[in-house]
C-alpha cells in the first residue's frame, strides 16, 4: 500500500477506467527502443522504429505545407514585414503570404493574446465561407467553434451532452478511443455499436438499431450517436445513403449527432459528403422532417493533407443546437481561455488555401497533391502486401490514414498469449514490434467483434522496406506457432 | 420548452452549475461596445474600450520579447536557416537566435508533430534545470509535465485528485474561478478559506484549519489545498513563513498542495519562494517529518514578462506523487494528445532566456525590465488614485497582475442594484463599463467575505487616462446614489 494520499485506490475511478492504447504499453515500448538506437545500442534485431501507432504525418515524411509556415513565422515575428523585399528576394516568400499574414494580423491582433473563447471571429468567419463553399448550403460564424485539434472538441461535446450515469453515447467500433475514455472519464455509458467489415466497414441501420434497443431495455437515455467519416481505424467512407440513415434514426430516436469528419479530405474512392450538407438537402427534400436535428461536425488541422498535429488547431460547427445549450457549450469552453491561437490561424489557412492566380498557387497544389499521392500509394502496398499475408484479410484502402486488417492467428499463439494474461492481438503487435521496429496499435485497442483479431497501421511511414518487415515476421510467425 | 433534444435543463448539471465570470456578461458587453467603436458609432460617452478584465497583456500594450519570437519564426518555417546571413543582416537576427532554434527543432523533430503527451523530453529537462537554478533543489525531467497553459494542469490535477461528490479541496477566497469552475464540473465541493485582506490578502492558519473542520464534519474528503503565489485576484505575495503553515497543515492533515505559482515573477515586493524550495529546505531541516508531501507547482507562459497568453504554454511539477497516481495522469493527458508544440518552444524559452555575454541578452534584458517597470508604474498609478476615492480601500501591490479594491457602496445604490437583482458590485462594474467602456470584474466572480464589495482589475492597459475615467465616474456614481 502506498503511504501518500493519493493512490491507485482512491483517485477518480472514472479516470482510472478510461483506456487509451495509443499512447499505451506499446507506444512506450517503441520509444524506448527508439532511444537506444539513437544512443548507439547495436544489439536490437532492427536499425530503425517505425511509428505506425499513431496518425502523425510530420513525425514522419511529411512536409509542412510552405505556404501555411510562411505565413506562420511572419505572424510569429511581425517585424520581418519590416523588410517585405528580403522576405521576398532571400526568402522565396511570395506576395500573398505577406498580404495574408498582414490579413490575420489585423484580425487577431497578436498571437500572443487571448482570442474569444470559442476563436477570433475574423477566423470563425473563413471556417463559415469554407463550409458554405464545401456544402453550397450557408453557415453561420456564431455557430463555429475553433477548439484544439478535434480532441479538445469532443471533450467539450460529451461533457455537455453527459447528463449522468444514465446517459448512453452510440460508439462506433471499432472507433478511436478518445471517444471510449472520454465517456469513461465522464462515468456516461459508451452504447457501442458494430460496423460491417464484411460491407467495407459500413454502417448498418439494423445493427445500429439493435445495440439502441438493448441499451434501452437497460435503462440507458441513449442520447447521442457519433459517426467517424471517413473511419477511423476502418479508412472507410460513408456513402450519401448511409449518412441519410443516420441522420434518419436520429431523427426516429432524438439522438444529437456527432460527426467526426477530420478524415474528410483523405479520401481515395468516391465523394466526400458531409453530415451538414446531407442534412440540408434533406431538410429542402422533406420540408418539416429534419427540422429539429441537432448536429455537431468537427474537422482538424492535424489531419488530411495539412497534417499539422502538434499545432492543436480544429473546430466543431453546431447545427440546431438550443440557443440556451450553446451559451453553455461558450461557458465550458472560456473555464480553458481559448484555444492556442497560431492554432486558429493554421484553420483559416487550411480552410482558405491559395487559390488559382495566386503566387503561392502552383507550390501548393504541387505540395498537397504530393501528399495525398504518397499516402494512396503507400496506402495501396499496404494492401497488397496485406492481401499476400496468411490469415490477414483488409478491405480495400478508402480513405483516412490507417488500414485495420483482420488476422487470423494459429491456436498455439492464442495458447501463448492467454499464458502471458494478453489478448492474441496485442501479444501479436509485441512480437511485431520486437522482430521489427514496427509499432501498430492491437484491434482491441479499438474494439472490435469478439472472435475476430485486428491490428490498426497507418501508412505514413515513408519508403516500403517496413511493410516487407512485416511481411517477413508474420510468415515467421505464423510458422513458430504453426 | 424547447423542443430540441439537449435543452438547459437535461444537459451536464455539473456544467451548468459552473460559473466564470472573467468572460461572463460584463466582457461580453464591453466587445460589443468595441465593435460598436470599431464600426465607427459615435453615440458612446467613451472612444475606447479598456479590456481591465482579463491579464491578457498582448491584447493591450505589451510587446512580445524580441528574442522568443524571433526563435519561433525560424520553428514555424525552418527554410529560413538556409539563408542565416540574410536573416542577420536583413532582420537582425543575432547568432544565439539561429542557434537556439536549430537546437530545437532538433529536440523537438518538428513543431508539426504531435511530441509524447506531456511534452518533448529535451524541453522537460530545460524546465527541470531551471528549477534546480531557481531552488537550489534537483528537479526531474520525468517529474515534469507540460501543459497547454497552468489551465489545463488545474484540470487535469483536479480530475485526478476528486474521487466523487465527496473530496473536498480547500481553495483561496478570492480566487481566480478556474478552480471554482472546475471543481463544480467535477461535482467535487470547493472548501472555501477566505485570505486577510487586512494583513495584506495573507493565508491565516487558523482560518483555514476552521474552514477544514468544517467540512470534515460534513462528511466532506478534503484531500488537496490550493495556493495561489503570487494571488489572483489579490496581487499578494506570501512570505516564507506563510508557505510553510500551509506546508506544515497540509502535513497533519494529508493533503495534496496545488501551488499555483504562474505569477512567481510577478513580484514587486521581496522576493518569490516557491513551495518546492520551501518543501526541499523543510525536509532537509526535519529528516522525516515532511517525506510524504505531494505536491504540484504550476506554471506558464501567459503571465510574467512573458505574457503570452495566445500560445497555451505551461507546465506542473509534480513532487512526492505515488507514481501510480502518474502513471495515471500520464494516461489523462494523452487521451488529448499532447500540449501545443510552438507554446511547449515557447516554455523552453522562458526558462532558458538569452544569458550575460549572449549576443540577444542585452535586448532581451531591456525588454524584460521594461515591461517589468511598467507594470509596477502602472499598478502604483492605479494604487494611488483608488486611495484617493471615497468610499475605496486597497492593498499595496506587491505582484501578480491585478488590484482588487474593496468599495464601500451607498446604502441607495445596494437597494438600485437589488432592484435589478444584481449583486451590488457587478451593478457598479456595469454602470462603470457603461458610462467609461472600462471593463473589470465584480468580486462576486472570485468570491468575497459577506457584506463587502470589490473588483478586480489589471495594471496591464497602457497610459492613465483610462484611470482617471475610473475616478472620475466613481465620484459621480457615489453623488448620484448619496
Amino acid at each position: 500500500m502506498s503511504d501518500r494520499r493519493l493512490n491507485i485506490n482512491n483517485i477518480n475511478p472514472h479516470v482510472r477506467a478510461a483506456k487509451y492504447a495509443v499512447r499505451g504499453e506499446l507506444a512506450t515500448k517503441a520509444e524506448q527502443y527508439r532511444v537506444r538506437l539513437a544512443n548507439g545500442d547495436k544489439s536490437l534485431p532492427f536499425d530503425s522504429v517505425i511509428f505506425a501507432n499513431i496518425g502523425n504525418p510530420q513525425q514522419l515524411d511529411q512536409k509542412p505545407i510552405t505556404f501555411f509556415r510562411q505565413v506562420l513565422s511572419i505572424l510569429e515575428y511581425p517585424n520581418l514585414l519590416e523588410n517585405e523585399e528580403a522576405l521576398k528576394t532571400s526568402f522565396g516568400y511570395k506576395q500573398d503570404v505577406i498580404d495574408r499574414a498582414k490579413k490575420l494580423l489585423k484580425d487577431v491582433g497578436n498571437v500572443g493574446a487571448y482570442s474569444q473563447s470559442h476563436g477570433a471571429p475574423a477566423i470563425r468567419d473563413s471556417v463559415a465561407k469554407f463550409i458554405e463553399r464545401r456544402d453550397g448550403f450557408p453557415s453561420d460564424k456564431d455557430q463555429i467553434y475553433l477548439s484544439g485539434g478535434a480532441s479538445s472538441a469532443v471533450n467539450t461535446l460529451l461533457h455537455v451532452i453527459c447528463e449522468g450515469p444514465q446517459t448512453g453515447v452510440l460508439v462506433p467500433i471499432p472507433q478511436y478511443p478518445l471517444y471510449t475514455a472520454t465517456l469513461a472519464v465522464l462515468n456516461a455509458h459508451c452504447v457501442p455499436y458494430h460496423l460491417e467489415e464484411e460491407k467495407a466497414w459500413g454502417t448498418d441501420i439494423s445493427t445500429i438499431r439493435q445495440s439502441l434497443e438493448k441499451a434501452k431495455a437497460e435503462g440507458i437515455d441513449v442520447r447521442a450517436i457519433v459517426v467517424i467519416n471517413p473511419g477511423n481505424p476502418t479508412g472507410a467512407s460513408l456513402s450519401r445513403e448511409d449518412i441519410k440513415s443516420v441522420i434518419d434514426l436520429a431523427v426516429e430516436e432524438r439522438m444529437v449527432i456527432l460527426a467526426d469528419e477530420v478524415y474528410q479530405t483523405n479520401v481515395f474512392i468516391g465523394e466526400f459528403t458531409s453530415f451538414k450538407k446531407r442534412l440540408r438537402e434533406l431538410q429542402q427534400e422533406f420540408p418539416g422532417k429534419y427540422d429539429n436535428v441537432e448536429l455537431a461536425s468537427m474537422h482538424s488541422v492535424s489531419k488530411g493533407m495539412v497534417g499539422e498535429c502538434g499545432h492543436r488547431g480544429g473546430y466543431f460547427e453546431l447545427v440546431g443546437f438550443d440557443p440556451e445549450v450553446s451559451a453553455q457549450i461558450y461557458k465550458f469552453i472560456s473555464i480553458m481561455l481559448c484555444p492556442p491561437v497560431i492554432g486558429q490561424c493554421l484553420v483559416e489557412l487550411m480552410v482558405n488555401p491559395p487559390k488559382e492566380g495566386d503566387p503561392s498557387y502552383e507550390l501548393y497544389q504541387q505540395e498537397y497533391n504530393g501528399i495525398k499521392e504518397g499516402l494512396h500509394k503507400r496506402a495501396l502496398a499496404l494492401y497488397e502486401a496485406f492481401k499476400k499475408m496468411e490469415g490477414v484479410e483488409c478491405q480495400e484502402p478508402q480513405g483516412a490514414m490507417y488500414l485495420f486488417p483482420t488476422i487470423k492467428l494459429p491456436q498455439k499463439a492464442v495458447a501463448a498469449a492467454a499464458a502471458e494474461n494478453r489478448p492474441a492481438d496485442e501479444f501479436y503487435c509485441l512480437r511485431l514490434l520486437d522482430a521489427t521496429g514496427v509499432c501498430v496499435v492491437p484491434g482491441t485497442g479499438f474494439g472490435q467483434k469478439e472472435g475476430t483479431l485486428h491490428f490498426r497501421t497507418t501508412f505514413l511511414a515513408p519508403g516500403t522496406d517496413w511493410v516487407e518487415r512485416i511481411t517477413k515476421f508474420h510468415a515467421q510467425f505464423m510458422d513458430e506457432f504453426r
